[in-house]
């Protein structure tokens, strides 16, 4: 083997510069939520772009749109092998509290081999590992072996709603056969994992309204339906105390867990005592017919997240409250449909409310969860390039959360996703003193590289 | 009969100068809560102590206070006649929202037979209506036919904790054969109504702690336990939907209700469809083995007045949050002890709480039920007085709320109370455009003079 053309063996050689690089990348302020950081943001666009020109992509666009540009880039050379799509974003989250940052966030910093500065994880530093990798092979081979196209958002922090609305539109510009997004976590430094399921959505509001004012308690109590005490029976008849949600209807499409991945999500590394120390919580909790893992990834949820009503100052009032609000969501698993998860929620919360108030319900937004086919060539191809460059085979992993762009992926363009992170849950992510493990910058560039060759082998 | 020694015909010679005296006691502000008034809280306790004087009392006495001075008066020269002890208070609520007042708040003026200024109803014209009513037989028969004390304070809007203070601490300077508060309203101006019952009060606050910081609901939902679900599942397991409290014991020291009491109260003329109206609620709700009457004024009730938890801003957020709190009171009838309904209520939270959240129960203060016997010579003295003034008989009626003088009276001098009030439900107290009804004023004190002196027969 030649040393010139083995981008493994280029990135190496490399490393100084490519950390010379995100430095660069990470002092520009990207915070996209807020308004007066907009010339900022543009500017941290403009900057990945012309790196990204550099790397040797082609067709660099910044593309406007009503907040935050977009990018698109490409090579698309390679005709008789796959295409794979990459995503990442450019924004990051605000920094404050200031106070609590050991080194300025966007004065990046290296410690103990940690880069700390705010995005240095999420995502800079994740999307920029394939910027590398490309350009590793194109200056070692002339060539990528498969087709890519990048597609670059700087609105993942504040919503989204620009590439939400560019997918739809531009399914011909996008299409192909996977797509690549590294954005999440592994187990530890040693442990690389690939997410490949993530829970879907169904956020609603409950509105009660019961008397047309506040009411004195001691006047009207006992005559008065009180909105505050229907909206804990509504909520505590929507779940019981060991988790299993009561909505009729509610678990009729979701796809049973196999055998087969019970046993992958078996294998996964979980320290419990670790993670029940991380929560602060006295004890685990959740449906007894499901493992810890299972009910954090791979079940669905309904919790409450706030409850507006009544009096809440500080001392005692006697209100019987006009009006009450509370915020729930469910956390969906495949193939639970959201809109039809909030019709019968509303069904549910009909049949709960007594005549003596008035409900509704609102839907305020929803998503499919997502999964990804363990058995499609991509993902062989990530799991190999993990073992590779981390000497470890990857674990597979089912997250809780969501991550729009998925199901965007899915729904709009019929892409599965592969979820290749590289961060560590102690990375501080939308917290003071983010921080970024730079051995995995570099093994993720190698893994980067490993999987674009192994998707075309 | 010489029109000389009568005490009704010399009151009925001096409206005009009783109006005038009202509407000057009520340009003083005496907002007791705002420390900006105490001033003119002071000023109206002396101009109060001043008019006791002037009508004939005597030891006319401004008792300091940590905070607003009490008044203390008595005329005690029928060695074999019952004593009296008349309470009231001249402090008043804030004005705000001064726009909303047709007429500036300390400017009394009369429309249309009202006399519309803060404290006219609560409680300055009906504390008023007793120094007159004495002032008119000292003035007609040189004598009280009976003892009379008045104790009256200057903090009932804004705690009371002088007068609470004060009373275990001068009980013989205080006893009595019973006593008399006219703070309360009749049904309407047609029909005068004396409550005999009032409840008491137990209030508590929940407190639930999950995790020992807020979490991500994607991460952690499924695997640790809610404490806004929590707070909600027990808060449904206290009462059940018709209003009947699950918590045990909580019945058990409870007075039934007599046969005879529930005619009594049967006989109240609730307007249900005007009553509904005033709630604006859908409909009426509570207890179906009990009536509307018997359930707002003695039945005991369990209310949420207040959940803080989660995120309360506008938007989605999905937050599992650490700590909520919730705000509740059960309203109490005799022979309820709010001590031991409290204890209940923790054991209840207790068993309900499961050992994945930590709980804590507060108590924030309790008082008893007062009901006072309608067979005592004083509540007959009182029904026959306003028989004479009102050409109608009064009814009897149990109201919702707490008076905690009521029972201070009971707990540490021995007396029962007779409430004989002369608002209407349409005064406005603590609200702009406070008022009340003058011929009230007149016939207050009417019936004040027959009460003191039915009592002495």
């Amino acid at each position: 083997m030649m040393s010139t053309n083995d981008p493994i063996l280029y990135a190496r050689q490399q490393k100084e510069r490519y950390l010379a690089e995100l430095v660069d990348f990470l002092r520009i302020p990207s915070i996209s939520t807020q308004p007066e950081r907009r010339t900022e943001t543009a500017v941290a666009a403009q900057w990945l772009a012309d790196a990204m020109k550099t790397a040797g992509l082609e067709n660099v666009e910044l593309i406007p749109t009503q907040r935050h540009p977009l990018i698109y880039a490409d090579w698309l050379h390679a005709p008789d092998a796959p295409t794979v799509l990459i995503y990442g974003h450019y924004d990051v989250q605000p920094a404050e509290p200031l106070a609590l940052w050991d080194s300025p966030p966007f004065e990046p910093t290296v410690r103990d081999n940690y880069l700390y500065a705010r995005g240095a994880s999420d995502d800079k530093g994740q999307i920029y590992i394939h910027v590398k990798a490309v350009e590793a092979i194109l200056e070692s081979n002339g060539r990528l072996p498969i087709n890519v196209k990048f597609i670059i958002e700087g609105e993942e922090e504040s919503g989204g709603e620009s590439l939400a609305a560019f997918i739809p539109q531009n399914k011909a510009k996008l299409a192909a056969d996977v797509a690549l997004i590294s954005d999440t976590a592994m187990v530890n430094a040693q442990q690389p994992a690939i997410v490949y399921g993530l829970r879907g959505m169904c956020y609603a509001y409950i509105d009660i309204t019961g008397p047309s004012r506040d009411l004195h308690s001691g006047s009207f109590g006992g005559g008065v339906n009180n909105p505050l005490n229907v909206l804990c029976h509504i909520i505590a008849n929507l779940k019981d105390e060991d988790g299993r949600i009561l909505i009729p209807g509610f678990y009729d499409g979701i796809r049973p867990l196999s055998d087969s991945e019970r046993e992958i999500l078996a294998q996964f590394p979980l320290d419990e005592a670790a993670w029940l120390a991380e929560t602060g919580a006295p004890q685990p909790w959740g449906d007894p017919d499901y493992t810890l893992v299972e009910r954090l990834g791979a079940r669905p949820t309904l919790d409450v997240h706030g409850i507006i009503g009544g009096y809440t100052g500080s001392g005692a009032k006697t209100v019987l409250p006009s009006k009450v609000h509370a915020k729930i969501s469910m956390r969906l698993v495949p193939d639970q449909e959201p809109d039809e998860i909030g019709r019968l929620l509303k069904t549910a919360v009909a049949k709960l409310t007594p005549p003596s108030v008035h409900v509704q319900v609102t839907m305020e937004h929803g998503a499919p969860a997502s999964i990804t086919d363990l058995e499609i060539p991509a993902m062989k191809a990530a799991a190999k390039a993990y073992t590779a460059a981390f000497s470890k085979a990857p674990v597979f992993m089912r997250e809780g959360g969501s991550i729009p762009v998925v199901s965007e992926f899915q729904t709009e363009l019929g892409l599965e996703t592969v979820l290749m992170g590289f961060g560590l849950p102690g990375d501080q992510i939308h917290a003071p003193n983010e921080r970024f493990y730079l051995p995995n910058y570099y093994r993720g560039i190698e893994t980067s590289i490993h999987f674009l060759q192994n998707l075309a082998a």
